[in-house]
């Protein structure tokens, strides 16, 4: 068992992602844990009875932290959608819930002598990545959050569908927060060979409608979340592709929520991605607006990281 | 868009189908039904969201049953959790719902000119399925319900883990209805080498219990099912091999339920599956106490079917 | 079947991409065509051979051009590596070679009946594509060569290597004949979320050296040949790469050789692929330098494409 | 970097074992060593100029043995197709150049502090195999030979190819050497739900000839390698399921050449595979004339390998 992945919580998002890597066959070895035993024997179960009709084979097990000390990477996928529904529009919503398990898992994450990558899922994504760091004492560059990385994909598929094209050929960046202070920094966004402020400019896309696809981008969670309730499918994408990068020790380049030096704090930034988390941070030329656009987000991150440490003292 | 596949209700079930299928990029259009409008959309963005950083290109949406026109297959993956949950443990507790469903589904289908392979997932799973048949008038051999291949994976799983080997590694069947009347044909069933009956004459394997594995096999859906009161993982996997046994045309044996003319029903046997659906179906020299368990598990699918179709006159 | 493919020559180009289609499952059906029917027959049973260890199921059998009648794209992999080796830095030194091969093969192709998309590979690239679109009156736009994909990857490649990052994390395009006359447009190439002369600029990288890479993308065919007296799994990436963009009708942004109405010629150049082959060509804002280049290569591709041409009436 | 594996030799079984290995992304760094550094370094540069197009990052790198102290697995699969040339239908005919390889490869090897699974294809496989387990000293159940693996895939290409079904859908094994003395156990074969002995006297299937399959299957290599002088398709599909096997700890049960204590040697025999290689050896009910097939085979191979360690010494 050559790779080893831990889940933390086995809702909806957890679950996904555990789906996704078994069918991908992307790990050996996966250890799910949940205080919800329920649930996630069941999950556990439902998993194994998938075995036998798919390519590979992933030993899949409800474990206890413990077992995290040789992990590769570990998930953190807890959630709490009772408390998200009551205030949908805002990922604070799960704030306190978050905090709590936190403060609950990080010690028993670093007790376990885990020494691998922490990808942080819940929300809100880029405080709760800080305070895994800060609680797991774990190298900031181990300790990352998928934060814009989903919203710089739904940026994608709104760009894409506006220009009939794949969202793949679609390169730029979300940054900020994974949540409403976000922004898309269209300075960074390319497609069809040029700069995308340039194809608009030239008039040839009379629809292409930069601050309708900057508001369905930062929009398309809520309209999945109201839809039914929770969000797993974007979001577990985002999640495997960083979990790929990692293992592979692939230098990849992916915008995903890091410490950002400049601003002293996480939030979602491009860099480069290896087996030991964050290789390297690019330096983007913002234009002037994107940068006081980014420090706005990151004064939010910021305001209500100091906010749970003090609750948390 | 050379491969295209419809997939009826977006509920645990056909939205786990969409995501495995989309994952593993089996599918080139898929096309998703579903009268639950928002949480089809909901779903359709969400997989959308996941594009741009998957390895595969799958252009998903939400449709008409006039779509389904040139489908190569279409998958019924409807259900009625809340009718299901009233008695968890009988499968027919979503019979009258789903028998509402075929009738309302079923012209639609037939009206669109879909002439593929019609995929049954539904419960009660081989009276759906012949119901389906009967209402579409596709020949039998296009109309396949996924039946005892789940249960077959169940067994597989549990015989697997009772002897420390890959599930994989487990031959033989699970056969009857998809439900309580089904039984492990414990005659076709070899592991190691051997059948699994003079394995356990020879005494290797003390703590080796057909009893419980058969028990456990057929308890497995409800296992999971009371721990989040649904099951999806086990019956994506199924549902995708038999997809792409026929996609491939494959000439794959696999067990899944298809008419059986001894009994003049639709029950869980093995058949070789190609892009036609059913090939052939295997000639099974089953004991005789397995031939009474066929017989009655027959005798039950038939008279719950011809009930259905009573009513639905 | 739903997916079909035809290969024309199973040497190590047209064999090194049907084992890719193969093992990854691309394809439903294969259709290998050559004239070398030892080899040929060897190659199909060998693929056979690996069947019964592969996660997919493909058809592949030794056809004859009528099968290729519906078949959804035909790749041209045909080459002579006796001629090639004779001036091994010339992909022309194939040309008299390749121009035979078109005369006998198009016609026949045309015969056929074959209506989908055509992927040459061949040497020269351009001309032969060019050829091939002439001689089998296919649309221009469904028949493309692979071009300065693979030289772009090669690019790529180098560019990465340079950075310390993963080759996909380079944007940016080669340009022109696939041969001697290319050239990386360096205007296009992004990395590190920044155009690549302007990180060469910054002075961050000393050792970051565009000629140097640019030599390199360039020779690196010829390194390959010279150590192997032929290339055969970069090309092969790069062709199943485009064959996926086609059978998904992904619209996804590709540098092939497309008929370029600027300069009358087959040049590689990025375009939008799908399902019918070229969806769209990009417009790219190129330097002057770079225009001048890209002159120069259609220029020499038009002169050989004109004496081609010539002795072939 | 959590999967590496070492590959011996980059001729065609070699290079065409990588290039599945990088296509699949089953592991994230591979060594190949060569002392062709020639055509090494065209196989690592074709291979790296592969990866812009490919859907996995996978380190390759030209390496040497001290590379291999922490790989998962090493692939030996060096062989010389000019001797083999010299009496194609015999593989002892590369019997005295892969001696001299193991010779000098073997210590290297153990000096590494490789405590991996070896993997052995280099023919004569089992006396190779054998050779290697004794000159690395590694335990016997870390060194195996992919053996009879091949051959029973060959056995069900050419069963399947005579009912028309998928090879996969054919159980059953081909034990013995990889070589002339091998046999089809038909005892362990079983299609369409019943042993093949039986189905062949039920008289439907009348063109069924096991002889004829059996000879088929042995020959199957001979065919490919007079067709194109080597084969490498089929042996690399069984050499990545076998390391696949390995690397998930999948414990499935697979024929390679492994100890087979009763006859004291190497030979092709079913065996449960995990990450230590074999777990566990099958216990098979063979014939009385398949025994004593086995027994001539085993002698067979004996007789080689005393005569191997002989000339050794």
């Amino acid at each position: 068992m050559t790779r080893k992945i831990g889940i933390l919580a086995s809702g909806h998002v957890g679950s996904t992602i555990a789906h996704q890597l078994i069918i991908e066959g992307t790990t050996d070895s996966l250890v799910m844990i949940d205080p919800n035993v329920k649930k996630l024997a069941a999950d556990v179960l439902d998993f194994q009875d998938a075995q036998a009709n798919l390519d590979h084979h992933t030993t899949v097990f409800a474990g206890h932290y413990a077992d995290l000390a040789d992990a590769d990477i570990v998930v953190s996928g807890f959630g709490n959608i009772a408390e998200a529904w009551k205030t949908p529009t805002d990922r604070f919503a799960e704030f306190s819930y978050s905090k709590q398990y936190v403060e609950a898992s990080a010690p028993q994450l670093k007790a376990s002598g885990f020494h691998g990558v922490l990808i942080v899922i819940s929300n809100p994504c880029d405080v709760i990545t800080s305070l895994f760091q800060k609680m797991t004492a774990l190298p900031r560059n181990q300790v990352i959050g998928t934060g814009t990385l989903l919203d710089s994909a739904r940026m994608k598929r709104a760009t894409a569908a506006a220009l009939d094209i794949d969202p793949r050929s679609v390169d730029g960046y979300s940054l900020g927060e994974h949540g409403n202070s976000q922004f898309v920094a269209w300075s960074t966004v390319r497609v069809l060979g040029e700069p995308i402020k340039k194809l608009l400019a030239s008039g040839q896309y009379p629809d292409l409608d930069l601050d309708q696809i900057d508001h369905d981008a930062k929009m398309g969670g809520h309209t999945v979340f109201f839809g039914k309730q929770y969000t797993n499918y974007g979001i577990s994408a985002a999640a495997v592709r960083l979990i790929k990068a990692i293992l592979n020790d692939a230098h990849a380049e992916l915008p995903v929520s890091n410490y950002y030096e400049p601003l002293d704090t996480y939030l979602g930034y491009p860099a480069i991605i290896g087996k030991q988390g964050i290789v390297k941070q690019l330096k983007l030329e913002l234009t002037a607006q994107e940068q006081v656009q980014l420090k706005k987000s990151a004064d939010f991150i910021k305001s209500k990281t100091a906010e749970a440490l003090k609750n948390a003292e």
